[in-house]
């Protein structure tokens, strides 16, 4: 994938999820590299971007909220999500957005 | 500052800064410092999440576009945008967003 994501013409959407983790990463690279892979097959996926230091931040783009609601619900991703919260995750924040406005340089 | 920031409910804005580096960050450690502050200090400023890997993000959160208007165009902030488009970024994209949900965990 590019470092920063080819997205299209706004208006899209963005889920900015931020995290930071316990120190417990078992099954945790396998995972999230899985993640990426479903998560680029899902219908309305326009692209992701991620880096961690301090916190972990992963902005994936996407068409619609429909595109949002389906990967939420997809099941090897809802288990993920079970994992994140029991095993991997001190704390996240999900957000949902819709991007009004991009610009690209220089 | 908290590594996940601390938002209020929505809806909010966020402004999403992704970027590749050329390799000469003279002057950038001292300048991205300075800039957090200074955006910490302008009205309507909600916190901010940043990570860098390959790729380097920053999530500004702010109350509504006007504050992120007064942000873009504060003076010293101006010139570290310069010095950036230059000498620190290869590639850059900035999305204005609108946060429509947001959810927290565990």
């Amino acid at each position: 994938m590019p470092a920063i994501a080819d997205t299209p013409e706004p208006p899209y959407y963005a889920v900015i999820f931020t995290s930071t983790v316990t120190g417990d990463n078992s099954g945790y690279q396998e995972t999230a590299q899985r993640m990426l892979e479903l998560a680029a097959r899902q219908p309305g996926y326009l692209g992701v971007e991620s880096a961690r230091e301090d916190v972990g931040i992963t902005v994936s783009y996407w068409r619609d909220l429909e595109a949002i609601r389906n990967w939420k619900a997809q099941a090897d991703h809802r288990e993920a999500q079970r994992l994140g919260r029991e095993r991997w995750y001190a704390q996240y924040c999900t957000r949902i957005c819709r991007v009004e406005r991009d610009y690209r340089g220089p």
